[in-house]
């Protein structure tokens, strides 16, 4: 698990040693991590970790590296211009970030505030690593009289069937202004048209409230009840134009038993949507999913 | 959990007591309860452990009863008697079996032996309460080397598309010759005939691999590798006519990464099959489990 | 699980039926469910649930009775008169109480405030049937500035090595203005006296961020590390005079590696000692736990 | 999960592709993971995968890559010498084992056979990449009348206090003439002497059936129900002089309640002592472990 200090939202001292996440992927071949470590460390860096992976069924290489400065003068723009000439040579599609640059997360919610909440919670420990650049809703700010925003923007954003696309247009408006590179829709009970959904593959979170792919759909746990299933779950998933079909980053599930009415389900599950949900923010944000097509590949500690 | 001594299959000592385990269904309406238990008390049984159920959806009442006789001349056919009176004027199904009357089980199995093995294993310690009567298999006794059936009948039935009928035809002889009361499936790849199925309702366990609704039909591993997801599962069922929607008994899960290929997948998978179908046939056998619709009541410890 | 619709903290309709928990617990003779059953039918009464147990070890007897009120004129005060006579004949300890009389709760921190912020999230959105009559701190008000706790009195008490024995004081007349009926110790760092402890037996829930027996005492995150063990806990428990041994309620566990250190194994924790905290909290006001000598009976859904 | 086929015991055709284990340890230092992958690359092969882990405390770095031959020529042996020149200049303690050079496992049991069928099973199905050199017990092979060992030796050597010096000699006298290269205590029921430990350092695993550093010593599942825990385990750990103190190589839980009497924990621990016992064997057969100290260093897939 992370090594590094917790992000910490107001104003941190400097992190004394900056770590940066780079995720890649290219055709497979022999020695591509020879060649990626000794750039790393022929450019003054030492890695600190680095995970792999090689997908037999289409030939495809991934790759993980943290790695951090550790002579004199190692400059990561530097590095990152030479890279990239190894980079094309490999064919890789490749990203690199650097920890102190927090993800900026916008977060999409209804009524059922349990994931803002846990979201909130933990972004203000410190236990996610990121910057929340602002909470929108269907329902307005009354919704959520408990909930401490904390100086992060509200926006209310109504929708009705007739105003879908005005809305939409207003929630592409808010990721482009706040410079969002990640949506989550936490329990947000509208479903992205297609054409929004096409401009944030890959940056757009969703949690849904059963294992996929039992029950996609609307209210899963009345579903899982009238299955009369003894374990339910909740998944993460990347958002997709087809519903509930996205690439699963984090699923869970708990037992239950007959006794359990479709409301002691519902009250089951938000413990399992916020786990799974901050599970999935904090993988994506310390750059650890790389989508597979329709799966993903997460380099969990 | 169980209070009494595991049933041994070599002639054990009668136990010193007597336990019987009721089962029981009605309309629900008030003090059933307090009848049944009364009646019991009044015919010299102690109630050792009672569980109930009232289904809301369906207003059903449900309700298992472990007694042992505690007066001198305690006599269990008296009881039944008097209680069938009772059980007319509550409109209740019931059943009512001794502990040391064992479930007559037979087992089929294709060439996976994994659950075949366990269910072996677990009932020569005596965790499994059961007579097993019979294994049969559309593959020969070869195809099991190393398994000691320990005297257990073993019957090759062979299958094709056009000797299925005839088949399912021995297959019910044999049901009906070894008196079994449980047909369990221990990953039996033939599906059954709707006929058969039929004749088989409530005494006929299968364990599919996938956690169920997911993921039915052929391959399972196969598809939730495709579908990417992180958890995989397995589902053990009364079967029914229609395919993998029998009532689901019990279920569970493990944990599962992008670095699993499905043949890791199904290996993973026969230490969650093997302990699911272990633990639905040891509910059943142990006179726990009501099938109410679709889904199924399950008294557990 | 409840059927119950979850209590409301704002003044909620009364629900249209009461329902009554009952526990209790004697030595063990045949005959007491038929008598209790019976009893409760008999004064105008149906039995939503029932469990039992008998401790075989003691020969003792426990029970729980989920009861409400079916016919006309049934009237709680008079059936606990008439069932304190056949209470005295079985020598049993019992207590009853309305699913509407709330159980009053106070809750004690120091400067952790995960555990807490649960509680009062669950408390609101009505997971937990219970009225919180306070919180309680050795730190500042200031040092939970995003928590909301709305209307709850908050209570500052410092202490010192020299001022403990005032300070527990405080905590002791805090109990009895507030009449609170339990005491949550929710990351509370400060070990109770043997003389506060004493007066709490039964009522005092505190939550150990280890899996116990394993790492008593103080920084036990830090000793699993330095142990290497592969799966971390947290238990939620009775207070008793000798430190972290009191009768156990709930536990709970996760996985971990060697990747993880300390810091992380805190933060994992924080997740499971939530949700211990929580579900033991529920138990307990839902009259579901009954201590047992050094044990538990937790009767759960 | 690993991508070659499983070992099969009769003979397998070998495979396409010899597959290389590199483990190895050294004080931490910039550049490490650049030098063994362009060396490995170098020398004609390729990394199929790596994993490495930073030790903070101690400063000290450890690795294991998977590696394959991918060029004509590429030679293990050649590829040892000329890596120990580099071995020594990072002062490295390494091993490197071929996949097809399988492990010598020598297992020893006491009277209880499910950690030992289950071990069985799995090497028969090829789950567990090993050799079987044998089979010791302090029990005659009557004792396992329905185990098929299949050719493998079974010794019987009784033990009593007096004689254990001399059976400890004949165990010891085992494993040099079988060449073991592991000892699996499968429930075996008796303490080696320091003596013994002391030779097998690294390469003795013992499955204790309790979720350690909890209940230590003699009858852990009557400790747990004495101690009325809600969650029971076992534990496969190396065996070292301290009792139940060595290194802790994997661990898994299941949850208990109060109705689980001390027969039905011994009978839920068997599950989970076979599981956890299983798959630490097959992380030190596929060299995936590192001691560290207390603790160690698995790198699962």
């Amino acid at each position: 698990m992370s090594k590094h200090k917790p992000a910490n939202k107001s104003a941190p001292a400097a992190p004394p040693v900056e770590i940066y996440y780079l995720l890649l992927t290219c055709p497979n071949r022999p020695g591509i991590i020879a060649r990626v470590a000794s750039h790393i460390f022929e450019c003054g860096f030492n890695i600190a970790d680095t995970r792999q992976f090689d997908e037999e069924d289409t030939d495809r290489f991934f790759m993980r590296v943290e790695f951090n400065p550790v002579r004199e003068g190692a400059d990561i723009e530097a590095w990152k211009a030479s890279f990239s000439v190894l980079a094309d040579e490999y064919d890789m599609t490749w990203r690199v970030r650097a920890q102190s640059q927090l993800s900026k997360v916008l977060i999409l919610v209804s009524k059922f505030d349990h994931c803002l909440a846990d979201l909130l919670y933990r972004w203000r420990i410190g236990e996610l690593p990121m910057e929340i650049v602002g909470v929108a809703s269907n329902y307005p700010r009354e919704t959520f009289p408990h909930l401490d925003f904390d100086g992060i923007p509200f926006h209310y954003l109504p929708v009705t069937r007739e105003t879908k696309m005005e809305q939409e247009a207003q929630i592409w408006a808010l990721v482009q202004q706040s410079h969002a590179d990640l949506l989550v829709l936490a329990r947000y009970m509208q479903i992205l048209s297609d054409g929004l959904a096409a401009k944030l593959v890959g940056r757009c979170i969703n949690i849904h409230h059963s294992f996929l792919p039992g029950f996609k759909g609307a209210r899963p746990y009345h579903q899982a009840h009238a299955r009369g299933v003894k374990v339910i779950g909740a998944s993460a998933h990347y958002v997709t134009a087809e519903l509930d079909e996205g690439p699963i980053i984090e699923q869970d599930v708990e037992r239950i038993s007959h006794h359990h009415r479709p409301d002691d389900l519902v009250s089951k599950g938000r413990d399992i949507e916020r786990r799974v949900l901050a599970r999935a923010v904090r993988y994506h944000v310390e750059n650890r999913v790389v989508i597979n097509g329709r799966k993903t590949i997460v380099f969990t500690e």
